[in-house]
Formats: C-alpha cells, sequence, structure tokens
C-alpha cells in the first residue's frame, strides 16, 4: 500500500455496495443441513474480469471452465454463480460439462448469455455436483437477486468458516466516487502461492483486462499469497477480480492511467483484509498471528521464511498452548530453506526481544506468557542480511482443528 | 534391500548385543521427572565412525562438535555420550564449550581420550545444559556400564518417546558372526532430507570409515530420510553409525568388499525398522501410515509427492477421523511440486481401487471405513509415469498430538 492512503474503509460494506451489482444468497439442498449453498451475482452491464487460480495440478472443473471463458472474452462478464457443499473437482469430463450446465442454467435465469457466466464451487472433491438442486438454487436466486444481496451471497459461499469474509473500500477518482468490495470464503486446505480459495472483488470502475490482471497479481502477491492456515493448496482456488464501469469516467487502461495506483492499492487493502479474515478465521484457530520477516535478501526468501514458521505445527501448537518455546521458531527459520545466518538472527515476541545474534536474549517468561494471552500474536524475524521484507498471516493450530478435519464429511 | 535377505533378524536385540559394546542408562536430573536422561555406549577398541547430520542452518553444539571430531580421526571412536532433556542449541559458544566438556567428563570416567568420545542432545531448544547434573549423570553412567546395559541406553535418550526404539540383526561374513543393532529416540519433529534425531547403529564389523559412510548414506536414503511425523526438522538430528571390528575378519574397504552388500542391507534394515518404529510412534499417532508412490520418473519425484501426502494436515487428520476423504489425497499429490498427469493417476486404500485416470472409481465407503479401522493403513499412489517407487512412513494427526505440543514444557 502506498505511503498516503488514498481511498476509505467502507464499514459494513458488502459486494452490492458496488454500483451495478445485485446479489442472493440462497439454500437449495446442496449442503445437508439446510444452510445456504448457492450464491449468484450479476452485473447490469458487461464487466472486464481478471483471475488468479490454484496452482495445483488437479484442476477443478469451474477453475478450467473460468480460466476458459475469461480468455473467450476478458470484458464480458455478466454473472458468477458459486456453490458450496461440492467442490466439482476430479469429476472429469463430467465435471466440466456440470460446471457448463452450471453457468447455462444461471445465464438462462437471468438473461445473461452463458459465456459471460462465471462458476466458482467449493466443498468436498470427488463427488458430481446435484444438478437438479444447482437448477433450483439458481432459479430461487435470479428471483431473490438485490442490490443489498451482497451479505447473503457472502454467507451462501462458506464451508467451514465461522463467519462470512466481506470488506469494503470507497475511493475517488477523477472526483467520481468508485467503489471496490469483495467477498471471500476459506478456513482450511489455505496455502501461499495462488489465490486463496474463494474470492469475488468487484469495483464500479473501468479497468481495461490487461490493467484488471497487473492489478489482481499485485493484491495477490501481497494478500491470498501471504496466508496460511494448514499448507493444502486446494483444486478450486479461485480469486476473480471484476470491473463493471458502472461509476462511470475514463477506463484505466494501464499503469500510467490516472487513478490506477489509487484503484491498486484499494483493490489490495480489499484483498489483504479478505486474506487476514480467512487466516485468522482458519479452522479451530484461537490465535490471530502476525509473522514479519525483515533484514530478508529479497521478497521471496522472507516469504519463504515466513511461510515456513507459519507453517510449523510445532510453532502453532506452542502458541495455541501459549508456551513461548521460541526454540522451534528458530528452528524453523533453520529449516527454511533458505541460507540465513544464525548468528545474524533476532526475533521478537511481540515487543519482547528473545533472541539476539542467534542467542536468547530477553527471555522473559513471564511476559511473554501475557504477550501470548492475547488472541493477536506478532513474531518478528529479523535475517540481517538485506532490505527485503513481508508480512504473512496464520493461525494456531488447535484440538478443534483436529477435530474439524477428522469429520470433515460425516 | 536385497531380494534374497543375508541377515536375520535379532528379536529382543539391543546395542550390547554387538561384541565390545557396554552401555549404560542412567537418571541424573536433566529431566525434572526423575526418569533416565544420559546414555553412554563404550567400545572396547576404536571404532570407525561415519554420521549424517540436520541440514538446519541453526546446528546444535553436539553436532558441530561430533562432525569436528569424525573428520579429525574417523577410526578412533570409543565412546558416545547422549542426553534427553536439553537439546543444547542455540546457545553459541559457550553451549560448544559445554559439548566439549561432557565429552571430556565421559572420557575421564570411562579412561578414553576426550576427542574419541562422541555427543548427542535432545529436548528444548536455547537452555544450557545442566552441567553439574551431566557429570553426576556421567560418573554414575561409567560405574553402571554393562555388556547388558543397551535397552536402558536406549530408554534414556527418550523425550516424547512412548516407548524405546531397538533393532538388532545378524548375518554372517566369511564366516563370522557379525550383528548390527541400533537405538533411536524421536516421535516429534521429524522430517526428511536428514537423518531424523538421535539414532546409533553399532556393529562388530570391520569397516574402513570411506565404506561405512557409503553405508550411512544409503541406509538414511532409505529409512529416516523416508519418514515424517510433523514436517520440523530439527536442529540436533544425528544418525551416527559405528563398526569397531569386534568380530574379527578382513576389514570392508569398499563396496567391492567381501560382505560390503550384506552388511549395507542388515544396516539399512536396522535403520528403516527404527525409523519406521519413529514415525508410528509420532506424537498422539493412532494409525501407522504407509505411502507407497510408485511409477515416479524418479526417485526423487516419488519421494517428493510421497512426503508431500504424508506431511498433510488433511490428509492426517482424516486418517484419524477414520474418513475414507480420499479427494484430500489427490489434491496433496496435485500441489506436490511434481508435475504428474492428473489423468494418469491411480490411487489405493489398502486394496480399495479408489481412483482410477484421475477420477473416483471404487468408491465403496463401507469397505474404506473398514480400511480405517485398522491400525496399519497403506496408500498407494500409482503416477504412470516411469519406473521408481519410493515408500515412506508416517502417523496420522491427533487431539493427543495438539495437546503434547502445546504443553511440551510445562
Amino acid at each position: 500500500m502506498s505511503e498516503s492512503q488514498t481511498f476509505a474503509p467502507l464499514s459494513g460494506g458488502c459486494i452490492t455496495d458496488v454500483k451495478g451489482w445485485r446479489a442472493a444468497g440462497v439454500a437449495c439442498g446442496i449442503k445437508k443441513n439446510g444452510a445456504l449453498d448457492l450464491a449468484l451475482l450479476v452485473s447490469d452491464r458487461p464487466a472486464s474480469c481478471a483471475g488468479v487460480f490454484t496452482t495445483n495440478r488437479f484442476q477443478a472443473a469451474p477453475v478450467l471452465y473460468d480460466r476458459e471463458a475469461i480468455l473467450a472474452d476478458p470484458r464480458g462478464v455478466r454473472a458468477v454463480v458459486a456453490n458450496s457443499g461440492c467442490a466439482n473437482a476430479c469429476t472429469g469430463p463430467e465435471g466440466l460439462e456440470d460446471a457448463r450446465e452450471m453457468a447455462r442454467l444461471a445465464g438462462r435465469a437471468t438473461g445473461v448469455d452463458t459465456n459471460r457466466v462465471l462458476v466458482m464451487s467449493t466443498g468436498v472433491i470427488g463427488q458430481r455436483l446435484p444438478m437438479r438442486s444447482v437448477a433450483h438454487g439458481v432459479e430461487l436466486a435470479a428471483a431473490a437477486l438485490s442490490a443489498d444481496g451482497g451479505h447473503a451471497a457472502a454467507r451462501a459461499i462458506m464451508t467451514t468458516d465461522t463467519h462470512p469474509k466481506e470488506v469494503a473500500a470507497r475511493l475517488s477518482i477523477e472526483g467520481r466516487e468508485v467503489t471496490v468490495a469483495g467477498m471471500a470464503k476459506g478456513a482450511g486446505m489455505i496455502s501461499p502461492n495462488m489465490a486463496t480459495l474463494l474470492v469475488a472483488v468487484a469495483t464500479d470502475a473501468s479497468v481495461a483486462p490487461g490493467a484488471l490482471d497487473g492489478i489482481i497479481r499485485y493484491a495477490a502477491d501481497r494478500s491470498f499469497n501471504c496466508v496460511t492456515v494448514d499448507g493444502d493448496m486446494s483444486t478450486n482456488d479461485t480469486f476473480l477480480l471484476l470491473a463493471n464501469g458502472a461509476a462511470g469516467g475514463r477506463e484505466i487502461s494501464g499503469p500510467q492511467s490516472e487513478g490506477y495506483q489509487q484503484l491498486r492499492d484499494a483493490v489490495t487493502y480489499v484483498a489483504t483484509e479478505l486474506a487476514k479474515m480467512v487466516a485468522f478465521d482458519g479452522e479451530g484457530a484461537t490465535k490471530h498471528v502476525t509473522v514479519h520477516v525483515t533484514g530478508a535478501r529479497n521478497r521471496a526468501e522472507a516469504r519463504q521464511v515466513a511461510m515456513t514458521v507459519a507453517k510449523s505445527p510445532l510453532v502453532k501448537t506452542a502458541i495455541y498452548g501459549k508456551d513461548a518455546n521460541w526454540g522451534r521458531i528458530v528452528c524453523a527459520v533453520g529449516y527454511s530453506g533458505v541460507e540465513v545466518e544464525p548468528e545474524a538472527v533476532d526475533m521478537w515476541l511481540g515487543d519482547l526481544h528473545l533472541v539476539h545474534n542467534g542467542r536468547p536474549f530477553q527471555v522473559d517468561e513471564e511476559r511473554a506468557s501475557q504477550i501470548l494471552a492475547e488472541t493477536d500474536v506478532a513474531i518478528t524475524i529479523a535475517l540481517g542480511m538485506g532490505d527485503a521484507d513481508v508480512t504473512v498471516w496464520t493461525c494456531d493450530l488447535s484440538h478443534e482443528y483436529v477435530s474439524i478435519n477428522a469429520n470433515y464429511r460425516t
């Protein structure tokens, strides 16, 4: 984010606060427990679109479908239909046909060409979509579309999330009010080097697809690629950025355009806040853990060290147990694969300077316990090798994480 | 291992079944709970030695000390002194001096030159060794040395292990009886690409250091580098292989020597069985999980896929919950970093062929539940790309793992 913040957070905002978007979230029986499970987003005009998708070699049908659809017409997106409860992954050609049919149904119900509808799915892998439920849900959602349906849509994409995740911001470009708002779901299978799980961010700015692509990659690198819950990378992860231009004004065509940097920063803000919500809502999380690595030779190495610490089950269980077992943190730094110099490493837990030059320093167990009693726990690691830094977000590893994942399908 | 097994397992054997070795395990107060915490192994003649050590950038003092000692005199090792309860890691030059002093004390108590004594430590990181306890323990152990002290020594190196880990085998080389026996400790911080935690394997064969080095690397690659509990790599991991020649006979000087391959296979057997004990005694383990990957282009890729599956918290919690959530296994294969072809992948749970050509096949939930009700769970993944295969061992991720690691130091 730039030094001077050129946007304002929009408290309590949701995706339908973006001009020209209507949304709905309904229950259609894909989830057995009767919870909301199908979301529909519709723009009143074609939107430019950019996407970032999972790098898993097994790509779910909706991911394959969306990639192709965006490539075919990156300026023509009118709707996104999303479901929870079934991932439509590892389902072969039939699954791809189901994804297409889901888009067809949503297009028919909203009067939009099929190829202008994108699809997102999340849930159990290896099961076919129950298409009768989907057809029913699409009808219900199309009928329920409204200019304040964003909150319901955000609820309908939840799986093990404990709360919906929505963030919005307002900015002004050449005197026109522009809104950026997004929703995300995700609490497990959260891993770096990809946009994480299902994320849709919309804006009413007018942006060319190429510029949008630059913005989404910048934002993903600083948000969803900086969170981890368990190191598992899903087959379905999708981050869509949609710009329908309903705010009016000149199109942002590239980095030199008026408003490009402002919009990029606002999108990055929305994505980062959503990403933190995902990390802190990690399955079974009792702590919000921020790992800040400074003094790395480059951003990639900083991230590698931070992610290794953030993924370590031993670090995560120690934080859960409020145990200032800093040796585990140092140990994870050491096996990160980055050639750190042990005698140059400093480490802080909150403001407590635990390690100096690779050795114990202010090891004050009482103060450490106080710091670990808080919900928010910050770990800072200074490598003393260069100027690059990165911040990543994660949660602790609790008994509840095990319970949730041992019984996910039952 | 070779087709025809040229050694016999020695049931109930321990390290002092190897000719010329005496051992002891005593309690000297390094552990607060009064359990055995110091082990001493002494050979009646100099032994050749080879070691494999942690690749963590933070290397504990005993690791630094041993590397140097073996380099200085790879034919002269007479004793190994090991403690649990304190890792002597991240302790700077003072820690290295403590490791030296520990060797000095053990040498003095057993009448052996200091530079012929190796040191191993395991336990909490970042605390200095309580040298008065160590001195006391060394005296006690030296007095207690006996030809059947191996079992006590194996107990004295335990930390969160639920049982001591000892394996022995007998073979015949040129008509002489040769014994190989080892002990290991380890239940957490278990990760690949290194010898895992503390392992000492002794033999009374006569072997040149260079040949011993070849044997230990071959054995480590097939044993300790193929297990994982939590993906965390310790600062202290040490695998020592000691050959004192007490069985008599010609020295094995290299791969062409009579008995080399036989000895290598026996050492690999002992190391593999110890490694499996470590994986299956993983902290909180309720299941013994074997992941077999076949059809890889090479051994490195096979291992990468197998280890990614074996480390996945989602796979491990599903197995703990007896949930045949095979999608998580396929998903982990997909993000392993190996460029697998999804449509060529087959997967079995036990003998149940769950995935064929990347898609669900014989998904029989009832049969899957029966398979997951057993303690031993085998996962086989066929990549369909080549001829390389690898087997790795791990355990499930349970509530108990979290409990153990949340409260390790308290």
